[in-house]
């Protein structure tokens, strides 16, 4: 316990603003991420980097943390440079396997003191609502998870409702928890929805939602639901600028906001 | 719009009590309406009947109406009698065809100002559930079906939700709304429920739970979203009430409470 | 029960598109309208008219039907202008009242054919909301309302849980309705709601909501929740194209979109 | 993490059951305790014991743990008797202020390896829920509390309720969390509901409902809601056999079950 994020808002504390550096500015992320930084008080947005622009404008405009989102192609080359620059980065770029993270962790050990956080997802609200129902699972007969998205998306369930379902299945596995009742006997196909490790996971395609997951959980005569509501793209900038506040203080590399959020 | 099952606790308007007899009073169900019934101040209770009693008894007792929770090997025979007597029926015993229907329409033709309500569900939230859903179906590009039970339940989905489904996509076909979009091309099995005509129904089944159904309707940037929750077996009384306050309106067969509910 | 707002996505089916003429074009939620009326295949978007330009343009531009989305100073000429054309037109302008609506009437009286719709709400899922509660307000004991908004809204409740409210409360005394249970003895001041009418309204105001509503109705053993959430502003353009395709059919004077939603 | 409830279910591992003693045991509640523990595998009902019993059959028939579900004005002499005697205790009586927490404290400390749990709710799924809350809170600028309760509850909101506001003021004032934004100048009495600690708490009064609440987070696009359904009293009983069996491993006096739940 003990962060606020909330606090992004009040006036500064009379140290200076932290210089802050994006790369893929002009994307779609990218800006909204310049825009965050710009209105923070507690934050300067000292470098806007794309394509065809020096990664030395970091250097010369004093960034202390990068924030990129840009391209698997391009990301490991930015990383090098901020790494032997002594540069902080917070990384919501994708494609980060095993190989990759490795030659991160070399990079990291000759640059003691620097720090780099890989994060496949930014909301603070869907990291929360995995690790709560994580943390209840095992208190609970039965749990279920539901996604909700608009119908344009390709896949089903979403990428978070699988993470979710195999979370919870590890809570249960390590808590010993007993296989989840279902009489069902009759059923249609589809009807009692993809199985995941074990746990059942629902998706709904509705013209209107932006992206929702519930997770219900079920024992004797009660029942707790966590519910996420993505209602906005922005909603992913919070995170950004707590990687960004605290990257400092985790030096090497770090995998997933959660560890920055102090849940345990 | 007009009538109020809500009125059935106000001080009775001076007139008598309707004297009111249970078949199967005996039962799970039919204990329930007997004290429904009882502490109903515009209802009184002459005539309680189960196995082994005498049909007779409905007569003496004076009762104008009967309630019928029993078995279709033999609701048919209480019915004639009750028909030949003249003693509206409103009946909840499942299993009734064509056939039988057919037959209780020569039964009721020869007697004249009696009615006999056939009722699957008695559940006023149930059926006004599906009553909105089908009215709101054609205003929205997007609609699902949620129903989420106690694990014992055998059967998935849910009568209530198939049935929602099919009213659904009637009300649908009947306004010429076009198909339901849908952009999922990768998908594990299951994950987007089952097909109810062409309407998708996700069953949940959670330890804790009675009978709830959500229908989730979805448009251009906003949804609406009916839920019906049942928590207790008695919520089926009021519907059976009001069943037995109005059936000396309705001479002959009705199908369905709905058309007691004065909706259109 | 008949209209669907989903087919507007359908292939025309053959006749030619109704011309429709935008004024206040240039405004927020005229250039909405623009964009939606442009995306129909049904409609041809011919007149784009704001501040400075000729009200002359919906003449010779063949508009059939005029949406105004402007300023109480402005809309009488236009509508004055209009009807005079035999041109129809769909409202959302605010500022009707009894002797402004008395204005229309004796203008529509002169030339008969031409219809206006005034509607203070677009939106069909809050006209849904609003309908559905209404029809289910008599048959429960308890009813209160939630609304729930970004914490910049400057009123509380919001004028749709008010009207939500009153309509509420107008359908139980029509059917005679006793009062609403509340055993309530100790309260923290607020605790309960704000009373209008006789129903409890509770108001939130949390930040990444936009517009949201759940009417929530309760009897013996089971509840009935009524949710509208408006997620983008775009939510009310399918409700401003239901006006304009239907607004023919309706000669004279209609106030509230409801009464084109055939929901009788 | 680790515990799970869900196990009692499981066959016993082998070992004997842990033998268990009820005080107050033909109560409304005591007597679910008697069902939860004989249906155990894990455990052993070896006395029931209400008024009129002797204490003494706690030691004649060898339980290890008692539990109490009694009166204010007899707990503290059973206490007693138990302490004396090396048996385990689980409180759900209530009425203990400092001075009796300080009493059993004392003769603790001459028992040593003795363990009492005095816990004001049972509920795990209402402990949850609390403690989410409160971790979430100072992630978010918004957050308030809504219950929902049958409407012969006499007291708005519920201690619960009060209890979750308090515990969220808490963990936002110890992060620094700036006030929650509130632009609301015009308003109902009661609309924004009451305020406990600077967080705004909303009671509803429902018909068919029991004992429900949801506490509801929002940010910058987002929003995390945590909802806590009890359909029926006996969800206390998963708590209570959670504090049987884990008593013997905390030694001395407990106060809340959430510290046997392994949550940090």
């Amino acid at each position: 316990m003990g962060t606020s994020v909330a606090n992004e808002a009040t006036p500064s504390n009379g140290s200076a603003p932290l210089p802050v550096g994006v790369l893929g500015a002009r994307g779609k992320v990218g800006s909204e991420v310049c825009a965050a930084v710009a209105g923070a008080d507690d934050l300067a947005l000292v470098a806007e980097v794309d394509q065809g622009d020096e990664l030395d404008l970091l250097v010369s405009s004093g960034a202390r943390v990068v924030v990129d989102f840009t391209h698997p192609d391009v990301v490991m080359d930015s990383l090098e440079f901020c790494i032997d620059h002594g540069i902080h980065a917070v990384v919501g770029t994708t494609g980060f396997d095993e190989e990759r993270l490795a030659t991160l962790r070399g990079w990291l050990d000759k640059s003691p003191g620097t720090g780099v956080l890989i994060a496949p997802n930014f909301s603070i609200g869907a990291i929360l609502m995995m690790r709560f129902a994580a943390v209840a699972a095992p208190f609970y007969e039965s749990v279920e998870v539901v996604e909700l998205h608009h119908p344009d998306k390709a896949d089903a369930p979403s990428g978070t409702a699988r993470r979710t379902a195999e979370l919870i299945a590890a809570a249960r596995r390590d808590a010993g928890a007993p296989p989840i009742p279902d009489a069902t006997s009759t059923s249609l196909d589809g009807a009692r929805g993809a199985d995941v490790d074990g746990i059942r996971v629902h998706g709904l395609r509705i013209r209107g939602l932006v992206a929702h997951q519930e997770v219900v959980l079920g024992g004797l005569g009660e029942t707790l639901t966590i519910r996420h509501d993505s209602l906005d793209r922005v909603s992913f900038t919070p995170g950004v600028l707590t990687g960004v506040r605290r990257i400092g203080e985790f030096p090497g590399l770090t995998v997933g906001l959660e560890h920055f959020l102090d849940l345990d």
